[in-house]
């Protein structure tokens, strides 16, 4: 079926590379616009590389969306050491991931919310992998402390990535920390 | 110009029933595949009537999402009455008007995310109507207590009316209020 005669299908690097030329194409192009004829002529492969490995755009998009550095298993590790300062670990890990991959992750935002396969994808990410995670170290009430401290979670990628208010957008990571942590504290183990 | 021979441009009811008309489809269909034509079609009116009224497509959206009763109005009246209670106050006017206009104001958040030059506007709003009225209410340092504000108003917004999580969406304005309120009178009044 493949009529590749580059690379074989098998070369990891290979996939990792229709990945990375995936996400810049979304990043700048947004999902509808991205073609991915375009994808495989930037990773340099055949298109029929990236059917065999991604079947289609929403397989390319759905595995480009799962980054390699994995912000679910982030959030992991910052709830799974328990309830003390986890509202500051929580923020710290976000601040690292985000600041780290800011661009890719911006541009993946925007193609989860124009697409509508992409929109729910990104909304049963967020259901079952954040709030999942995050009701792990909640005191009680495990689903609404996860929805409260997504909402900030999510509110603070928006202002401080997406929109880039000022001065919040430029702000250090132990001074964007003391400001939000007490927030997630409260509301994954505070009275409410 | 304009070649209608139905209601005259200056009819109010007429620029109503096209931005009624606009909402709806930018909702539906988000901005990309929203046509022109389709909203005069919907509204019952000339295209070069739209054309008249909005200039281009962006015009249109643009005034589709300074919506009639003006969120940033009703932020403006909670932040007027003071620093006491003005957390209450923001959250639950907030719940007011995106509970009576969901749909509208999904799809225009939508909208406002594929295309680039609405996310510019719906940044700019943000920015300038949203950040700019909290900072009234500040206890000090306006800026950066309006961003941390307004990040938590866009998380719940998200949270609640987007992605729709559980419990959080399905909950009473009083029981969201009493949840969310502390933040936002931290954030704007409290010590940091």
């Amino acid at each position: 079926m493949t009529k590749s005669r580059g690379r074989r299908p098998g070369s990891s690097g290979t996939r990792e590379a229709i990945l990375e030329a995936a996400r810049e194409r979304f990043a700048a192009h947004g999902y509808d616009r991205t073609r991915i004829r375009d994808v495989a002529d930037d990773a340099g492969v055949d298109a029929a590389l990236v059917h065999y490995f991604f079947k289609t755009k929403d397989g390319l998009f759905g595995a480009a969306m799962e980054l390699p550095f994995s912000p679910a298993e982030r959030l992991g590790h910052a709830v799974a050491q328990g309830p003390d300062g986890v509202g500051e670990r929580i923020v710290r890990s976000l601040l690292e991931v985000w600041d780290e991959h800011r661009d890719a992750l911006v541009g993946l935002l925007h193609g989860a919310t124009a697409h509508e396969g992409a929109a729910n994808s990104f909304r049963e990410f967020v259901t079952r992998e954040m709030v999942g995670r995050l009701a792990l170290v909640a005191r009680d009430q495990p689903d609404l402390r996860a929805n409260l401290a997504a909402s900030q979670i999510v509110g603070l990628i928006l202002a401080r990535y997406v929109i880039g208010l000022q001065p919040l957008a430029s702000m250090t990571h132990d001074e964007v920390v003391a400001l939000l942590a007490p927030t997630l504290q409260r509301y994954l183990q505070g009275d409410l």
